[in-house]
C-alpha cells in the first residue's frame, strides 16, 4: 500500500545517506599511506589511538570497499578500488608471518610485522573473503589463490557444551546467521528452509533477546534465564542491531508480511536514534543497558569498517528490490 | 586517639563478622562431596549453575581454608582442614591432564577430567600456592613437591607495549601489588621501598582510578585519559575494592598517618554498603558504573572463594596489630 511504500522510500533514503557518511569516515581516517593497510582503532573524531592493524579488520574493510565498488554505481570510484587493492596487497605481504605456512596473524604492527597470532581460524577466513571479493572487483583471479586451502582449516565437532557456555544465547549471531540462511534458501528455492531462517533464526532470537523495557538487543542472555558470566551481557552493541536491520528487510522482501515491516521499523528507529554520531559520523559501538554511551571509540580491536557499511549497503539493495517489486 | 581507636575497633568487628559469613557461604554451597574439589559457579543464593571446576579457583580456595585454619584460632576447625586437604588431593589427582608433564589445566569437568588448557602459567601458580599453604597447615611437606619446578615457568620480558595495551591502567592490580610490596619491604626493613609501595602503588592508583562522582574504583582506565577498549572498563568489581582495604590498613599500620585511616574509611564505607549481599551472604562481584547490580552471580570462572575472605582475614589481622600497638 501507499503508506508502506512511503515508509520504505523514506528508509531507503535515510539508509543510503548514512552509508555515504560511514564510508566517508573510514576513507578520511583509517588509511595509512605510509605502510598500507587500515587503522581500526579510531577515537570518536577519527583520531588514531592505537596503530595496531588487526587482520580481521583489514580483510573486512577490503571486502566492503571491493563489494561497494563492484555493486553500487555511486561507489564505482577509482580511489575506492585503489584503497581496496592496497589493502589486499598489504594482507598478501604481511598477513602470514611465515609465508611457507598458511597461518595468518591476528594483529600486526603498523609496518606489517606480526604482533599477535591466535589459534582460531577467523583471520584466515576474513583474508580469504577479502581476496575473493577483490578478485571479483578487479577481475584479477590471482588474488583468489589459496582460498580453498585456507578455508580447509575450518572445523566443527558440533558437540553441545555443558553449563553456562552451552546455554549462552547471542541474539546478534543468530539473527546474522538468519539472513545468511535466508539468502541461501531463496537462492536454492527451498521455502521450508526460508521459513526456518525467518522464524527460527530471526524472530525467535529477536523476541528472546529484545530487552524490555529499555529496548534494544542484549549482547548475551542465558537460555534458562540465569545470569550470564559475560560482563557485557546487558550492553547494547552496534553490530547485532545492524544485522537485525538486514535480517528483517530480507525477511520482508521474501514474505511481504506487514508485521515484518513493523518489526523493521521498531528496530531501525531504536538503532538510528542511538548509534549514529551526528557530530563526527559513523556509529558508536558500545552502549550501556540504558542506551547511555559506554565507550566513545568509533573503532577498535573488534569494530572496524564492516558491520555498519555492509548492513547499510544490504538494506539499500533490499529496499530497492522491494520498491521495484510488485 | 580515642576516636581512631573506636573506629578501628568497629571495623575490626565488622570485618571479622563478614569473614564468618563469607566462609560459611562457601562451606555450605561450593563443596562437591562426590568428586572432591570446589564449585565456583554459584548463583546469588549459592545454587550451582555450572559444574566446571576452575583450577585457579581450586588452588585459591585450598589456600584460603589452609591459611585460616593455621592462622585464625576460631577457624582451627577439623572440617576446614579436611576440606582443604580434599581440595589439595583433587588438585594433585586432576590438575595435570598428563602426569608426566608439569602443565596444569585451566578448567576441569566435575569429575576432574581436563576441559580446557591455557598457555598462561597462573593455574600452576595457584596450585603451588595452595599446596605450599596446605603443607604448612598439615605439617606434611609432601604437598610441596614440585613447587619450584612449577614456578620456573614464570617469565617476564619487561617490554612496554605500544598503543592501548601499553597505556592501560588496572588500579586493582596496582593496589594489590602495593600491599605485597609493602609487606615485603617491611620484612626487609627497607623504608624507601615501603614509601614507594604506599605512595606509588597505593595512593597514586587509588587517586587516578577513583571514579568521581560515582565513587568506587574503575576496572580499567587509560593513562592518557583516552577511552579504554575493555567493554567493562567503568564497572565496579569486587576484588579491587577488597584489595584496597588491605592496602590502606597495611599502609596505616606502617605509617600511622591519619589521612590513610580516613582513606580506608572512605573505601570501606563504599565497599561494605554495596558489595555484601544481606540476603544470601558473600559479595556481589560485578556492579555497573552507578553501583547498580550488573551480574547477580556470587561466583563464576573468575570469582571464587579468594579475594573476599583473604582481604577480610588480612584486614582483621592488621586491625588487631594496629589496636595492639602503641
Amino acid at each position: 500500500d501507499a503508506e508502506s511504500r512511503e515508509l520504505l522510500e523514506a528508509w531507503r533514503d535515510r539508509v543510503s545517506c548514512e552509508l555515504d557518511t560511514v564510508i566517508d569516515f573510514w576513507i578520511r581516517h583509517s588509511h595509512d599511506p605510509e605502510h598500507g593497510g587500515f587503522f581500526s582503532c579510531l577515537s570518536r573524531d577519527g583520531t588514531v589511538y592505537d596503530e595496531t592493524k588487526y587482520v580481521w579488520m583489514q580483510g573486512r574493510q577490503v571486502w566492503v570497499y571491493a563489494r561497494l565498488y563492484r555493486s553500487v554505481p555511486r561507489f564505482r570510484r577509482p580511489e575506492l578500488l585503489e584503497a581496496a587493492r592496497a589493502g589486499g596487497e598489504f594482507l598478501l605481504r604481511c598477513a602470514r608471518p611465515d609465508p611457507r605456512v598458511p597461518k595468518a596473524a591476528f594483529a600486526l604492527l603498523r609496518d606489517g610485522r606480526a604482533a599477535k597470532v591466535q589459534r582460531s581460524v577467523f583471520s584466515e577466513c576474513f583474508c580469504a573473503l577479502a581476496l575473493d571479493e577483490l578478485g571479483r572487483a578487479t577481475g584479477n583471479a590471482c588474488y583468489e589463490r589459496g582460498r580453498t586451502a585456507v578455508l580447509e582449516h575450518v572445523s566443527q565437532d558440533g558437540l553441545e557444551l555443558p553449563g553456562s557456555l552451552g546455554r549462552l544465547q547471542n541474539p546478534g549471531h543468530a539473527i546474522e546467521a538468519g539472513w545468511m540462511l535466508l539468502l541461501h534458501a531463496r537462492a536454492r528455492g527451498d521455502m521450508a528452509a526460508a521459513d526456518e531462517a525467518i522464524d527460527g533464526f530471526m524472530l525467535g532470537p529477536l523476541d528472546a533477546g529484545w530487552d524490555s523495557p529499555h529496548g534494544g538487543l542484549l549482547a548475551f542472555h542465558d537460555a534458562d534465564g540465569l545470569c550470564p558470566t559475560q560482563l557485557e551481557w546487558a550492553m547494547k552493541l552496534w553490530w547485532p542491531h545492524a544485522e537485525a536491520l538486514v535480517a528483517l528487510l530480507a525477511a520482508f522482501a521474501h514474505r511481504r508480511d506487514p508485521a515484518l515491516l513493523r518489526r523493521f521499523e521498531q528496530v531501525a528507529e531504536f538503532t538510528f536514534q542511538r548509534f549514529p554520531d551526528p557530530e563526527h559520523g559513523e556509529w558508536f559501538g558500545y552502549l550501556n543497558r540504558d542506551s547511555s554511551l559506554a565507550l566513545s571509540i568509533k573503532g577498535g580491536p573488534f569494530k572496524g569498517c564492516f558491520h555498519v557499511p555492509r548492513a547499510l549497503y544490504m538494506c539499500e539493495e533490499l529496499l530497492n528490490e522491494i520498491l521495484a517489486g510488485p
